[in-house]
């Protein structure tokens, strides 16, 4: 095969009695010492967490596992109803649409930071940041992430618990307080409660630890994977797919039947 | 929708001010005091790991998380050519390959050892049931799963680290036992070198910590979607999909286009 | 990279100003002779089919394209609602769970009938064979693949039109027979009605078209992937997931809501 | 389960004796009278294309079942060698990477072609249009949809030929006429020469057709699934993931073995 460019990973590579994951002995360095959150941030960013950072990313790993019924879980359920051989293609399929409408949000919330804020030690003015780009995402009449919610009213609770977590562990940089001016600029120019909600919590924290906002979705990617294990062990035991579809399908083509 | 039977999930359920996930208040008692790997262990069994389970149970998934260059990442890799704006169909393409070739052997493994001993507080023969399975998997020409290596030669490094880190937690009971005396006696039969191998050793230490073995493959599923995020990652920094796909491409129609 | 064993496909390939398809100049020899469907049984078949073949085989892909709501479709659209901006993979989703339970038993009754009559051309008593393989699926206390229907009674209506459009078309050998046969032994034996349903009707088809039951499965996926396009077109201008998600969460959690 | 609005679909449904899809009984109006592609023709747009429309719109779906070895292809058979007993799970990995990258293009093609003539009765300048959206796409510093090839040159052979069908059955409208002004203005703004290559003519063609610009991908998501079948067919015959998987590895991770 011609070769045009080299191939090259720096990830993982064994020899017959070694293996070894970004640079770590898996069997000396990792196994036993990492707990799986701590392995995720790794991967995440190629050195290990700190004492401060483990249990920062770990609350934001944990945030985003269960989400209860929801349509990534229900898809996974449907999924498993008909390929229960196949567990890990209803996972797959389940988080496929963890995209744009849901877990983009803290992704958008993330970029909207790190492009405001590119270097987290210059001085910066909060305040007047905040402004301007609440300025610019009203005019260009998009909808500013990571504020609001439209069930959790009028605080979703696990933003100032994350926040709370942050700051115990010393995190209460740029990123966290431009999220929170931010929140009140909007709630100043739209006269409504708008707090910064968990998407927003975790976009200022991953950014506070230095996460890049293109893989902050990845987070709620691995964290859902878990989460949804959990939903087909229960779709295991007690079903809910085919009821839930004979339902939608009953309802939904009734005016057909009925003609 | 006509109600045929009831439509239940006792997984995770919200109110305005209150997230509840499996009993426990997300806000008070999970965040900043579970870590992602204990936040897996609940979703699989309804409860929290004490203080011996938590470090087996993460080990077994950490060793999960990141094999290097496989059918698994390049999948993912190649998905993330074509759709970098839906990562998470990425990781779910990824995902749809841990199936009966690959992850599917801990599943075996642990459906072998919890199908021979259903109840761990019973007195068992363990000799002698390992002599029993032995002689079942070799009589019907099916290869024993969870011993040997076709790379990690003579042991899979990986096999007595877990099983020391289980040792240490208290955990060395039947099913590793069997797992072990299954190995020896495949050894005696073939006279070759079968030690336990990463899968038998998770197969056997998912069982002692009483996890399903239905669902013992979920472990290494959501695992590797935390080590396929890493893969994309460095996708996106240095890519090798394009000229993977380039070179296989040449090679495999090259005796077409030489005519 | 060192190579072991050669790498070679012999579906297609390009040049500058060509591309083979199948060893057939796309641009002279397909595009604008050959229909979809029987650029699929090309696919599957390595040649093109005959006049008889052609409406024979484009007959049962197009029963498989639209099952109106149901597993598969639902878990596409809930995977749309979440990431419309991947359509792909929201189909990617819905094919994901044509496994075992639903798109599985077309495979199951091809494979039963091709194992039976592995030479078509060979002299078989039908109804002895029919009888021998009813008694194994009996006392194995397996389901018969491809008779009866939960819903479609007395009879469904697909069954006996595929089978008029292969006599149509010349195509009624020992593999319609046979399905034939069985169903009628297995209505002696139950006393039930058990005709022949679609999936026993295009498994016996798909054998008497020579495809490898193995891929008889396939032909189920290419074809719902259409079906599922048009899901996702019709949940684009007409939403149902989100309404169904938010009635299946307040149903399965309302007991904990009540507490 | 409360209704908070109603929950409907118009694509297909079923009683004990009859199946409907899209208003036409699937036995007696579409089984044995619509081929696969006149079939996909009805999910796209809720009737039955006429004469001329069929084999242009046949022609424009067969064009994209198969593209030999692609990112697509590798994902689906990396998929395969994992889990073979799951194909459906396959085919959507290799589908899900069908995004913004390959695919997408001819989405981008009929929506410029779309929005820039949104009823295709009404007068226009074609040659003046061309020019202004030649201008905008460039001074946006954005690549023009569907116009050159970086591999087929001087020209991608398919465009000319379903131009050819298209103009056969009577298509030579504004869609195409504009597709073609767009790639003379870019040749002679550039001084390249950018033919209007496959992407440019599908979504052209798609547009005559009155296809939606948002499911023009569609085509090329169901057609895929076709042509991965076939792939799936080959890797079962004839293997080339694994080898694929262990060159890659090996030459990726030598640089770190070599230490």
């Amino acid at each position: 095969m011609a070769k045009r460019k080299s191939i090259r990973s720096d990830i993982g590579w064994s020899t017959a009695t070694t293996i070894t994951v970004k640079g770590f002995d898996l069997c000396k360095d990792i196994l036993g010492k990492l707990s799986l959150g701590d392995m995720a941030f790794l991967e995440l960013t190629d050195r290990l967490p700190n004492a401060q950072e483990s249990p920062v990313f770990n609350a934001i790993a944990v945030t985003l596992v269960e989400h209860g019924i929801t349509p990534s879980s229900i898809a996974a359920r449907m999924t498993y109803a008909g390929a229960p051989e196949a567990m890990q293609a209803a996972v797959g399929a389940g988080l496929a649409g963890l995209g744009s409408v849901f877990v983009g949000s803290m992704e958008t919330a993330a970029r909207m930071l790190q492009e405001a804020i590119p270097d987290p030690k210059a001085a910066v003015n909060i305040d007047g940041m905040a402004q301007k780009i609440v300025e610019q995402w009203l005019s260009a009449k998009k909808i500013i992430p990571g504020i609001g919610h439209p069930y959790h009213k009028p605080v979703d609770p696990r933003a100032p618990r994350l926040f709370e977590i942050a700051a115990q562990n010393g995190f209460n940089g740029p990123y966290i307080q431009l999220m929170q001016a931010i929140a009140r600029e909007a709630e100043k120019r739209s006269g409504k409660q708008l707090p910064v909600n968990a998407t927003g919590a975790i976009g200022a924290i991953s950014s506070e630890l230095a996460l890049e906002w293109r893989f902050v979705r990845g987070i709620g990617v691995f964290a859902r994977a878990i989460g949804l294990v959990g939903h087909l062990r229960e779709e295991a035991k007690n079903p809910i797919a085919w009821e839930a579809k004979m339902r939608i399908d009953e309802e939904a083509t009734a005016h057909q039947r009925g003609k």
